[in-house]
């Protein structure tokens, strides 16, 4: 049995969202676990009231398992972490948060202001020894099976040491949370071989190889929707909070992206390839590379003809408009107006 | 007119994708164009004649306009690329790019080694007076119109002052090959505030800020598939060529990735909708942050009650699971193995 605190003030839909969650989650959880709601009493009264008004008796033997804990205060999406921390200790997070240390609860749970959810776990909970910070995992769906990406956020400057540690983090998660027998481990990079990728992430390659982890070694961005590289799947994919973040809404992003897409040119299956083919890398064909002095156009390796062709046209349209030249001089106006300033 | 040198021997399907790329070209061009193939001469002429056996006759017009400028060697993928440059001075990638500075050539297209072609670019065409680095945009599809991203590969270790060079670099891009009007930039990065990002993010916005640049400020992740962030429409995108690269492989695979599940469950608009269902980041519900002595899940601020039901059910199997224990165990056995080395 589980008692999980829910922060029922948290995040941009709560308490509507956060109540109606957790009612749907006591009738998942049957008589397993309590849930306790923290926030201001009288919000997750009345907004409960709400909720359970049309069958209030059929209910009662959820809202039995359903605790409402008081926190008067509530920290704001734009509160800063550590100021809502010293300054909101009774609100719905702080009292969440400190419950589990105290003993009173086992699990917190929360929708709202993230960086202050970190810096209030990290003050009240600690850290283990032998890390330096925290990590959020996110699950990302792939083709295969889901697997897990890792820092997605809390750090965006990180150490290869620190890498390493987030490796670490995420193969328990495989393991408990997913049910991964030994996962495999994948380093985020711009190419498989171990000299790739900028100086955290070589030194992160040469520590992960020693760190005792099942490690596959670099990854890339093309594996992560397939769950696995040409070396085999992966369970845990390790990279800073900055790229982490990026990719994630990325992600979130694309699928609603391509429904449009699809939508606007209906459904059929010959059309639906044919939206798809926007993405593909053929139609561009080649990009300039901008700040020579000339015209060269990388093209993608695994070019075909019509990527090539395409390619092409862009060589020819670079030229012709001059953009090499035009670049020099847009560079040259901009540090004559430096100086302009400084003079 | 403009003299257009093409690497007949680079890439992976070279020289049946290049040599068919350039017949598709010339079909294009008319008589505006001028293509010179560079390569190993027998190569190119039997290619030439595998292709067009079947209708010389018709292609002598096209034929006329297409030269082949013999370079006996060839830069292999893998070989790096300033041993390829010195050692292969007679290549096909150093002598297209050599015509072009000798006066002899109006533009260079290559799907060969890239990062060869960029030193050999820089080597041979030195860089424009105040640039650092040259920079690879990447035309991002997008729910509106493509938009530039840059760097997509060429910088993994930027500097704040090389992504505001990025930002000159893509805006000329994108007014001249894109004809866009004062395009509007934006800095990629993991919240639209200014004090969001990086190190070298958060001070290469404040430089933006003052760079003379149509600066919009932060884009997120979030943005890209649209064209787009709250603020309204971008045409440049900027970021460290390691986060482009991640950015723009994971997308270039995320269309086959969505297709395979549109085709496991067949195509049927309400399927549709299914399948791409699972890139809802409600599905996952909330993550654990890891490292903390204790749990504590992070759901996302939008969270509907779907999510936080599923953000409840992470809590409770991440606590029955004593994943938090784990992580402090696996991390000290950790230390103590390493002591045991050391000893």
């Amino acid at each position: 049995m589980a008692r999980i605190a829910l922060d029922a003030m948290g995040g941009d839909r709560a308490p509507a969202a956060t109540v109606a969650g957790a009612l749907l989650a006591l009738g998942d959880f049957g008589s397993k676990h309590v849930i306790q709601l923290v926030g201001r009493d009288e919000i997750i009264r009345a907004e409960l009231q709400r909720q359970l008004a049309g069958d209030f008796a059929s209910r009662t033997a959820d809202a039995a398992r359903l605790q409402i804990v008081h926190a008067p205060d509530v920290i704001a999406m734009s509160d800063k972490p550590t100021v809502a921390i010293r300054g909101k200790p009774k609100s719905s997070m702080v009292v969440g948060l400190r419950m589990q240390a105290d003993g009173q609860s086992d699990a917190f749970v929360s929708a709202g202001n993230t960086g202050a959810q970190m810096a209030a776990s990290i003050f009240i909970f600690r850290l283990h020894d032998g890390l330096t910070r925290p990590a959020i995992p996110t699950l990302f769906p792939t083709a295969r099976i889901p697997i897990v990406v890792l820092d997605s956020g809390a750090n965006v400057d990180c150490s290869a040491d620190e890498l390493v540690q987030f490796a670490r983090l995420g193969c328990v998660y495989a393991e408990d949370v997913l049910g991964r027998k030994n996962p495999i481990v994948g380093l985020l990079s711009i190419g498989e071989e171990p000299e790739k990728g900028n100086a955290v992430v070589k030194e992160a390659n040469a520590l992960l190889m020693s760190a005792g982890l099942n490690f596959q070694g670099n990854v890339e961005g093309r594996d992560l929707p397939m769950g696995a590289s040409d070396r085999g799947p992966v369970d845990v994919v390790v990279c800073d909070g900055f790229v982490g973040n990026v990719i994630l809404k990325f992600y979130e992003s694309v699928a609603p992206m391509i429904v449009k897409l699809i939508g606007e040119r209906g459904v059929a299956p010959e059309v639906l390839a044919g939206a798809l083919e926007t993405l593909d890398y053929a139609s561009t064909g080649g990009a300039p590379l901008l700040g020579v002095r000339g015209v060269s156009i990388i093209a993608h390796g695994k070019s075909s003809a019509t990527a090539i062709r395409n390619a092409l046209h862009v060589a020819a349209r670079t030229f012709e408009t001059g953009m090499s030249a035009h670049i020099g001089q847009r560079i040259a106006q901009r540090a004559a107006a430096q100086q302009g300033v400084v003079a």
